[in-house]
């Protein structure tokens, strides 16, 4: 419905697979309208579009466009649109937006969003910011930016629904019709006990369905979830995903209630942790984002690749043992990339499912040893596989059946040592405290490399020469 | 507060990050008590867990420890541990159980979650199933299933709570409150019009908080997304994500109400769509699992390696092109891999993060070339980096102005090349219609190998030689 290819652009057909996706006839047309300065052209294509939809056309025109486009529409942009901006251009954005825009922009923001919004701000630009907003708003923002970052405390709203243990549905009710102001969002009514201690959830469909005489205690939420104010937010996001909650309340040190958070949080937690995840994996600066310039992308990557140096220039000390046994016999050094290229490969399926397992809490000291031991048999087997295959190209190809033996049993040892390497490097790196998603790959490619090599070469030396 | 650590060894101090992870002595105790077939000391320590911790105990113990602790759990065993199951050992679970409990198990559970049930089932299996459900519920379920794999249809729960689009906050409650049954879970009443299409939706919150006499038109949420029933549940986890949805109506082909998706069922599909990137990118089955046996794993991670073992056959095709520049100086042998590695790390980095963007559909038509540009000058500026350290390197180790000039020239191309194939691949897959998760990873890697060793190598022949 708010969809903003329907919006922009109705005569196109979408196909499926494209749904919610800016397409390039509305993006040019919003452009058009920014080229010719025309702010009700402007005003007129924006205007059916959802917050979201122009935080993602914000991103995906370039820094000029964006600034003009940013300057025609100003008194129209709203807090929304700000917290659904991409945290990198948001600085940018603020900044070209006039004071009085931005001012009421952040007033009409949520506390939450507002907190998301200063956090990563330096003091000065804060304090601008928290100047502007109401004395409850302001206190509120400053509450939750004295919880640690991404705990709990920053995630939470404070505005909660709660209601005595002992009262009944039509308590709640009249309570709710009386009430001069509800929060904007909530779901559920939490039952507290006299030191406001969270004791129950009512979901608001019981309540609507339950006769005023009923305690809300009988019909309360079998399954209730209590967060610490101070737990990490991943933890948060996956509590939700694991027990279904909707919302769950946030309680202080002395398990009082202190907030209430709610899944659409929780989801966009989740979806950041699994982009750092994947992002880590591949060596890219978790924070990267697709609107980075390339100064800030080339730092964020060139760390990794210096990492990945190091790991290929021990590789090349191996292979430079070697160097006598290579001359000899040059067909080695054509055939060695492949023993270390399938032990890479090997070792990163193996890593990416222990981290992904760590990541889930799915691989714990419960059966750690059991998926250990079959990674290392589903490597022996593939290996075994891949060594026919191999023994089998290198007589053909070089007419050698001791080349191909060698590189048989060299592809054997290494698929085995990627299986336990693949497996045993993220858990270890886990024990010590070291995100397994960030440093594994490092570990495990120079394993299997290094072994790679080593293993091919050393028994060529031995068994050809 | 179901935490099963603390409801089972409450005696231990968690560590914050520790939270929620199944503990070694809580398994212990559980086993313990299977082992002695004590069934009173089993039902008191599962009774606190919540049914996805069960789950994972399940999950993480081995097959046989699992079938013992079903047939002294029997009677107990619900629906919902059934749905939070891992689906490869679903089915093994269930011809564990005795077929009277699971019949009571499937009565159980909601609609959507025997859809999930079923929907990998044989047809003999799922006719067995269908079988002990009410007929309500059975046409329900056939309904569902009616709708193709992985669509809205199969998520969406059929019961919705809606009201004419003139109906007051008034009429709303009474109609709720005199309704016979309320779904088990909903958060928003749906305005429809004559011909059943929704029109608005009104939060419970709302209603609860506005006199009796307001319109309910007049406090709907502002923004409103519906979803077609035939929608991919990867595009219905997107819509939520991004528009902040907790629940969205489903229509028909003729825009008629059918159902209502809630952010829970959503929120777990964008945890396996994530899920599945993740896999995928690093060659693994997307269907795999911590729980599949060896033989399992092997034939899902097999044919990855196989691509793998065709692109490192490639690259050696190349190499051997080069066998009599290499004869003439072993130096080459040993610094070759230097190069193919960083290409195929920096190709890494620029797929994952176009792989990504693809996902998140933040890489489009507007800003494609703008992409590709910065990726190939990341590219650029990093291979000038590392063309200066290897340059260093070459001549240090190898007393070789000119061997240094080579790797460094090298390595600048490869980098450029990995950062054009690595954005260039995933989007021209994405264009034909293939998961760029899936197959980019061999094609990027095949051409940065194949580049890396050919220009490190043919510009070795024509300088040193």
């Amino acid at each position: 419905m708010a969809d903003l290819n329907d919006q922009i652009a109705p005569e196109t057909e979408l196909e499926e697979e494209d749904a919610y996706v800016l397409d390039r006839r509305g993006v040019a047309a919003v452009l058009y309208a920014v080229e010719i300065g025309d702010r009700d052209r402007l005003l007129a294509l924006m205007e059916p579009m959802h917050s979201a939809d122009i935080a993602d056309l914000l991103e995906q025109i370039n820094p000029f466009d964006r600034g003009r486009l940013i300057r025609l529409y100003d008194q129209e942009f709203d807090g929304e649109i700000l917290s659904d901006l991409d945290e990198n251009i948001r600085e940018e954005v603020m900044a070209a937006l006039r004071p009085e825009t931005l001012a009421e922009a952040v007033r009409d923001m949520e506390s939450d969003d507002v907190v998301d919004l200063v956090e990563d701000l330096d003091a000065p630009q804060q304090e601008a910011i928290l100047e502007v907003l109401e004395d409850a708003d302001r206190v509120a923002v400053e509450q939750a930016l004295s919880y640690p970052e991404f705990s709990a405390g920053r995630l939470m709203q404070r505005e909660t629904v709660m209601a005595p243990e002992h009262w009944t549905v039509g308590d709640a009710i009249d309570y709710m019709r009386d009430a001069e102001e509800l929060p904007e969002q909530f779901y559920h009514v939490i039952l507290v006990d006299p030191r406001m201690r969270p004791v129950a959830n009512v979901t608001l469909g019981k309540i609507m369905g339950a006769p005023r005489t009923v305690p809300l205690k009988n019909i309360a939420e079998e399954m209730f979830q209590i967060i610490p104010v101070t737990q990490d937010e991943g933890d948060v996001a996956y509590a939700f995903n694991q027990y279904h909650l909707i919302t769950a309340p946030v309680v202080d040190e002395n398990e009082r209630l202190v907030g209430v958070i709610t899944i659409d949080d929780a989801m966009e937690v989740l979806d950041e942790e699994h982009e750092e995840d994947i992002l880590r994996l591949a060596g890219v600066g978790e924070e990267s984002s697709l609107s980075d310039r390339v100064v800030e992308t080339t730092r964020q990557r060139l760390p990794w690749l210096a990492v990945n140096l190091v790991t290929a220039i021990l590789a090349s000390l191996v292979i430079a043992q070697f160097e006598a046994t290579i001359a000899q016999y040059v067909a080695l050094a054509v055939l060695m990339p492949i023993v270390a290229s399938m032990g890479g490969n090997a070792g990163t399926q193996s890593l990416t499912v222990a981290v992904r397992a760590l990541a889930t809490k799915d691989l714990t000291s419960a059966n750690v040893w059991r998926v250990i031991r079959r990674e290392v048999l589903v490597g022996l087997i593939n290996g075994v596989v891949f060594a026919l295959v191999m023994g089998v190209v290198g007589i053909i190809w070089f007419g050698s059946p001791m080349l191909g033996v060698v590189i048989a049993v060299a592809m054997v040892v290494n698929l085995v040592v990627a299986g336990l390497a693949g497996t045993g490097i993220p858990v270890l790196l886990e024990k010590i405290g070291v995100d397994p998603a960030l440093a594994s790959g490092a570990f495990v490619t120079t394993v299997t490399d290094v072994v790679g090599f080593f293993a091919f070469l050393a028994l060529a030396g031995a068994i050809l020469l």
